[in-house]
């Protein structure tokens, strides 16, 4: 509470409430992902970190910087058990890149600085810091310091490169150069691009990315499909991959007789760069190192347009509607799960934008992270592509978007069921659930009323049941300033 | 998913969808509360068992009996570190009281009947048993196994009793015997209430409780007061404190300058019996030690029945209300946070009822310890008090609710605020909030319109702003099957 009131005092700070705190970690994400400099959340005692810890995976798995405030009871009081007292530290460790505790009032200011050094660390950490209570009212005095620069990016070895360089060579079109984190941004994209153009070299982008440069122009790559099948069918024709900023690609889930990791089990995997080197630096090394110029071709997919759907309303015409109509620039936070390879097919040639992805599989990060990028980019327009199901774990953020007057438009695509779980069940060989297994996958019975709940949270809402009225609604959010929701009710 | 896919195989497990973990394992608080007999939580990964761990603490401060099946990667594809790959065991630890790992298909039942075992120990565990992907598919034969029970509740030394009874017959009305737990029922609560009949002996409950026995003829004592002041001025006539199945009362929260215990510094504070002792046992011998029958008097608070309330409404009307018009033989869950003590004193001349309490102090359990009470006890009426900024953590168990046909009322006491948090920055000095601070405690603007949250998820509801029309809509509510939601709209 000493914290709450000491935002009093520094007015510049802005102060967003959500009514759930996977709501606050979800938005924060959003806003270090977007403007690579972390938020902090402000979180209350164990359970309160515990209801964040979701979107705190999500966060760590995306590398976003982010300092997490958890307030805990004063020191001296936790031997006494009171009901809130749990292990702060033991609950926040896994979802954690560095956790800490303020030891004091006296040492306040050097362990939040240590805080948000270890957010800013290379790549970008989740920072998480316990301040109990008696830190923030015992005596201490504010001591200005001299700012402090988070650690550099590292810097990939020159016989590194020079290997990719000649693995590149040798393999041509059996090379595989899979990006990841900070490479997918355009200029380290069109790098790759240039390569692939001279030496017919293979690039894909990891399936769930952080931030993608993505649609017309952008080089973007295609991602590595979800499926297991799709992912090794995909993969198969390459005997070298090169990561990037990318970690070996390897299956969502095991299932019995599949492989774990994707790649044509006699490919060579070579770590070139983690995700914490400078990737725009070692690409444009690695094109260097082949002889390719800044200003040499790229190998870049010329479709047209991302065009129109037609036909009745399906994920497939509302993923399309989405890419066609998608404004110059916007940002695309992508939850819609079993339609999310679909969606990010049809969006390569759609206008140009930054697409936003569910890095760990937590479910329950779409309309968070929307209320985070809306933060950071107040002048973009977010545009929410939402599954029903992952909704409902955060649903309160359109509370967060209306009071905060956020341009995010969010298509549900309610198709009253956990549709990827279907799928699960045919890989395990189950397709044809019986009564009690149903009961767990589907959420028909009663619907779920999605511009009642959008209303109820005071987010304009609309349910479009064909094709061209979700195109005209769409469009007629977009157009319209302040946070919309569109339910697109499947058959 | 394959446990999911055998769930058909056993019909006859009752298998309750939530959209969201915290409803899931706050509807098995509820119901392991009502029945004393564990239900199952199928969660999935760290995640999902992350987005249910501010209810298990609640539950594991309740002592309830629950067994939380966690889904995780098969084995031998942990090291691959996929997606959503996490320290499940890590995550568990804070919110369990036993946490295992299946260790293989060959051992699941040994495994699962430890598991059972010990959510069943003395007064009841939250057990958290980790269940990988292999296990369910690996070949494995049934082999049926004698039935095991649970371990007996301890008994209380009968040296213990002894004491026990001189310090009540020395110390008299400066003795206070402290309930919780099981002592909480009719039959122990009456024992109390005849030792302080003959020896006047103060007799009071826990601030917050699992389940009491309360309303008229129920002899339930009072409770400690939630603010610490009022619980130091409470406790300071007793020199002696006597626990049965209570902790040492202390503070909720420490503030500068006020006291961790809130009895009485010199006050002698003797456990008498844990939560795990046979409670009722140990109060009938207690009783017997001071030589008084099972027929012997009460001290008995006479008070005629719960009036209706008059004047606008207020929070103090809503309690007044719900209580004068509980049905007979309601279960309520009450999260009205800073309404609570004021409903419990209303409460104690209401027709007799169960009440359920917020026992660990994360918020967010009214809407979902609703649902397991409803399924745990279908002829029963349950009331949800509830407080608004709390209801929002859970807001989905209402379409659990309405999916399910639960008889529940709830009562949302709707003052757009946190209003507890503002009570607290009074405790540190700081009543007077600015701008800042006030976003962090405010809920308004949007206002939250609970009807049409309520309607969204399938559950009738309406809005009342006068406690005559909230006498006619609770009234009607009572007297109607099925879930129905009143935001009473305070000024």
């Amino acid at each position: 509470m000493h914290f709450v009131a000491a935002l009093d005092e520094q007015p510049r700070m802005r102060c967003v409430l959500g009514l759930f705190e996977g709501v606050v970690t979800g938005a924060a994400d959003g806003y270090g992902r977007m403007t690579g400099r972390p938020a902090a959340t402000l979180l209350h005692t164990g359970p309160g970190l515990a209801n964040g810890l979701a979107n705190l995976h999500n966060a760590r798995r995306a590398h976003t910087p982010m300092v997490n405030i958890v307030g805990d009871h004063a020191c001296d009081h936790l031997p006494y058990d009171a009901p809130l007292t749990t292990d702060i530290e033991a609950l926040a460790r896994p979802m954690s890149d560095w956790v800490g505790r303020v030891r004091g009032a006296l040492t306040i200011q050097t362990d939040v600085t240590e805080a948000i050094l270890a957010a800013r660390f290379v790549g970008g950490q989740v920072a998480t810091l316990v301040l109990p209570a008696n830190a923030t009212w015992d005596p201490a005095e504010y001591l200005p310091q001299p700012a402090q620069n988070p650690a550099p990016l590292q810097t990939v070895e020159d016989a590194i490169i020079t290997l990719a360089a000649n693995k590149i060579r040798e393999a041509g079109r059996r090379c595989l150069i899979l990006l990841g984190g900070s490479a997918l941004r355009a200029g380290p994209m069109a790098d790759a691009a240039r390569i692939a153009h001279a030496f017919g070299t293979g690039v894909m982008a990891e399936q769930a990315n952080a931030r993608m440069s993505h649609g017309r122009g952008s080089c973007a790559p295609v991602r590595i499909p979800y499926g297991v099948d799709a992912a090794v069918a995909q993969l198969a024709p390459y005997d070298v991959i090169l990561l990037i900023g990318a970690k070996a690609p390897v299956s969502f889930f095991k299932f019995p007789d599949k492989p774990h990791a994707v790649s044509h089990p006699e490919a060579s995997v070579i770590e070139v760069a983690g995700h914490g080197a400078d990737l725009p630096v070692t690409l444009a090394a690695l094109r260097e190192a082949l002889g390719l110029s800044a200003r040499s071709g790229v190998h870049r997919d010329d479709a047209p347009r991302t065009e129109m759907a037609t036909g009745a309303l399906s994920a497939r015409t509302v993923v399309q509607t989405v890419a066609a109509l998608l404004p110059e620039n916007a940002i695309v936070c992508d939850e819609s799960i079993s339609s999310s390879h679909a969606f990010g097919l049809a969006a390569r040639h759609a206008a140009p934008h930054d697409l936003l992805q569910l890095t760990g599989g937590a479910i329950g990060i779409g309309p968070s992270l929307s209320v985070g990028a809306a933060i950071a980019c107040p002048d973009r327009k977010v545009v929410n592509l939402q599954a029903d199901g992952s909704a409902m774990y955060t649903v309160q953020a359109l509370w967060t978007q209306a009071r905060e007057s956020l341009d995010v438009v969010t298509v549900v695509l309610s198709n009253r069921s956990y549709g990827s779980l279907y799928d699960e069940l045919t890989n395990l060989g189950r397709p044809d659930p019986g009564r009690n297994a149903r009961t767990m996958l589907d959420i028909t019975s009663p619907p779920l009323d999605w511009t009642g709940l959008a209303k109820g949270f005071g987010v304009a809402a609309s349910v479009v049941t064909s094709t061209d009225e979700l195109a005209r609604e769409f469009a007629r959010a977009i157009a319209t300033p302040g946070p919309t929701l569109i339910e697109a009710a499947l058959a």
